[in-house]
């Protein structure tokens, strides 16, 4: 029988190569084009080590062509140019999006936090949230996903299912390896500056935070920071409790059957080595008096981009949710 | 003449051999004593790499003996060590501790966050907090300074200005380099664990949030990170603003002539980069309607241990505060 | 069908973590005992974020009873344990020593080379050495397989195919991440010593010589040196060649059909990305003159020990050499 | 009395940073000039954090002007920058150039290693090699001294004192930080590419090899990797000894009373630990039958550059040679 055929677009950016690691080994699907400017006419083989002897990387206008025809097609390009090649794509195939250009339901959004006019009000308010764990229902035969922020995916993981426990809003830290800027040729990535470093960066201004809001449903004061790692998102997120707020049990309601949430037995007790490489988010929550703090890590490159846009695959096409997600961990 | 004796005793820790640098380098004081059970007899140039051809390091308890003679100890102990040297130390010269031994008012809190009956309350009364940069009078001329913590004195030099300005509680997410938790032969401080990782330890419950809040007069919330650095901490913090709160002003008014302070553009501008190597603390912030983070950065073993110990030497002494202070920084 | 049954005894080392994740992945066997005294009676699934949900740790001797009745064993032991656990497994099961017990044929070298006097010279005699490219014939069907260094791994099969070609004897400076050294607490292997630092050790003294020389039949000049790296180990090979000496013919004739092995442009174009996280070893040479340096890196606990050791496991059970080694590749 | 004036030019390098951090501290001489087209007009205070209120960076042409009138100018300036500078400056003043552009005799070579063409072959001539350790008469009174490559430094420290003791060609392997490569925008350079990875580059051909062979009279096989740490070099040399060969003395008589050399106890006893941050160059060998194994290490920042021409600067000017080079070092 013939698999579902599978374009990537944007494949040597570090979320393109894991994504096409991923499809590469996932047992349910074919992986028929990889779309770069980068290394255009490269073997796949040659460039990432997995095994597809005969793929290419195709220039991108003519992976766009081809992607048309495909069963599905995952977008792994800059925010800008998914909200133009989406049009293109969504009249003939499924599309799963990892920008940030379709996540927004408010089209005005975009130029004050991804410094572009949006076109297409329409496919906003037809993409569906790509958070599994979180409104599964309306994924499965979508045809234009959205896939989650990697810091997203680890607060709203982390806070939504406590929505009604608390009052005040949410003060979240987190801190993400270097991955999760992309792959970047610029002094600021730079080993010599960001080794023995940490810094916030857009404190209280990053991107992210409307999306959070939008999907809780309330503001949150989000800071995000750079972390000498490689990969990983830890975000520690702080509220106030209710009197008799139960969180233990609102996490258990919210995730028994997840095959991708670990619950942990503390807030100390989630590291990002704990995830590193698989598809997991791991959470764990530590409550003095009234003060809760709870932690999320992901592995932002995995469960923050390529893993949950397989999972989102999986759901749009009717396989079975871990299909090509049970993965080998890193550590060390 | 003469310049002012000092002896080190725990010399051979993180703390204790910054400690050893900074003053053979200090131009004020001589290095007479070197107290370590781990380097019992061995050269201090050879072990350290500085220039004191003749001195050897001290069994513990002779130099606990000799150390009674000197001008000034520099106790860079354990708790529990500190507090049964201070009462046999303070007859006979000024002692700074840099341990939390002396930190607390509150004899009874010891029990709970340092593990040990503290038996000196007297002392507890009359040991002096030394961050200088919040109460230098008292320092002067003081005869038993408790060195502050290293997340203490980040999070304090960036909140206690702005007392009068904030509502509710400061809510204060930090991270260290592994140096914050002394020299370790455990595998969870091991380069495999470490390399690649973040988590949170004793979310809620660090033995620093007493001494913060007993500095700034009220509770505040903390969930101190491991990171994988060798030195430096970076403090996150999080407050209300009231109407009308000038956040600058109240900076400039506590700071404008601290040599040991930085004034930086906003929070994103303030790195563990700028101060490691320095006694320097960096400090920014960034407000968003009333949303505040104001973010700190120290290195440890300096402004959070040796430096600062040397600060609070040379006010005890009553040399020039800034004496042997004026280090070159690392980066990169 | 009931598929071949595992034991891994050591299971809680980093090479027995490894080990135990590629056996839960790899489709033709089932992993029935791990054993370790570490996480005894600790699920493994919890230890190591594996889908086993119904194994446990054993205590070792028990491990050891259940093992004998396998069809195979993999010793991720120390070599003393492997010592004394091989005469106890071999007469009812297949086993594969990831230690240097086996690996010398010397009974004598051992005293000097691993520090214990080694009992059984008939095993050693029996015992085959596991590095399927050089010696593939006599692994298939073997009893007892003493799994290659890590070091000696790299450098032989860099080296080997080049025997006749050169003159004199090969230098070799290699360089090893962290966990070639195991899972220690010890302070020269915190992450504060070792981050920023490189250093040389066991120069011209280290065990895998002896083991290098067995291989190629003649010395080597070797010094290893420890980097700050989680994992993977470069190795960088001297030799003078003889006059007319065709090395990349010497390569491809040895490994045109090897699916583990990859041949690079030169040696700049080896790095330990490429292979980090996959069972390769990547091997790339530059002639200046007569001046041959050629390199060879793979990771030290998938090529370099478990992901061999599976390798060897498939050949002495006759299955399919790649069977559960098509890996997913770490970098970055 | 009026200290001797200094020009930095390219002071916003890496080098040039550190050596804007030495001449700052150093006590004999007087910072006047700081140029750099990257940070023109800012405040050099402000951008590293030394003790200079006043000075400004000044916009390259500018400060080569004023430099032309200083008492000596330290050039921190890429090699076809210095090739450009050096002859202007040299008629009113002293002159130490970081960069290889006067370090070779032979002019012919540059095209070759530098890429470019030399122009001024009359001034290689009269340029001095700045190594003090084994030419310092020369450089007493020069009025251009070409301060050596980092990597040159550690090596030829290590073997020149050898020569007569050894046969054949020395073969070395050395590691260096990042830094070495200076401030760069590369992706290569990144934090995400460098962790965790160690390859070689510029194998058997890398421009410090013929500086090499001119400071020790003959050939050298040098191949240099690149490590993630941010400074430091370790070079690891293998020569065969010849009969009765005493290396000891020889290292004791050459280096007996070198301020900055450090003879270590073996091989594996010299780290880049134990030199970071420092002027300081330590040697350690280890030999078995007719091997030497000999390893230096430098901080490639310090003694590899701005250190070292600092001591040149002493030589130049007749100040004690050690002048603002006691340093305190960085570990950990």
């Amino acid at each position: 029988m013939q698999r579902p055929t599978i374009a990537i677009l944007g494949a040597s950016g570090y979320a393109g190569v894991e994504l096409t690691r991923l499809i590469a080994l996932h047992p349910g699907v074919e992986l028929v084009v990889a779309g770069s400017d980068r290394w255009t006419n490269d073997s796949v083989e040659a460039r990432i080590g997995v095994s597809l002897p005969k793929l290419k990387y195709a220039a991108p206008e003519r992976a766009l062509e081809h992607a048309a025809s495909c069963s599905a097609v995952l977008l792994a390009t800059p925010a800008e140019i998914s909200h133009d090649y989406v049009p293109r794509l969504v009249p003939t195939t499924t599309v799963i999006d990892l920008s940030g250009a379709f996540r927004l339901r408010d089209a005005a959004a975009y130029a004050r936090h991804y410094g572009f006019v949006h076109q297409h009000s329409a496919l906003l308010a037809e993409a569906v949230y790509g958070l599994p764990e979180l409104g599964r229902a309306r994924i499965a035969g979508a045809k234009l996903i959205a896939n989650p922020g990697c810091y997203a995916t680890a607060i709203q993981l982390a806070i939504a299912p406590l929505a009604s426990l608390v009052t005040g809003r949410w003060i979240v830290d987190a801190v993400s390896g270097v991955t999760g800027a992309g792959r970047k040729a610029t002094e600021a990535m730079s080993f010599a500056e960001v080794a023995g470093d940490v810094h916030a960066y857009r404190a209280l201004r990053h991107q992210h935070a409307p999306e959070i809001a939008q999907g809780i449903g309330g503001p949150v004061t989000f800071v995000p920071h750079l972390v000498p790692i490689a990969r990983g998102i830890l975000a520690t997120c702080h509220a106030q409790l209710q009197p008799g707020a139960d969180v233990a049990a609102a996490y258990h309601a919210a995730y028994a059957n997840e095959p991708f949430i670990e619950l942990a037995h503390n807030a100390d007790d989630v590291s990002i080595h704990h995830v590193v490489g698989t598809n997991r988010c791991r959470i764990g929550w530590t409550i003095v008096g009234d003060e809760l703090v709870t932690i999320a890590a992901i592995d932002n490159l995995v469960k923050g981009a390529a893993g949950q846009a397989v999972q989102n695959l999986n759901l749009a096409l009717g396989l079975p949710e871990t299909t090509g997600l049970v993965l080998r961990s890193f550590h060390p």
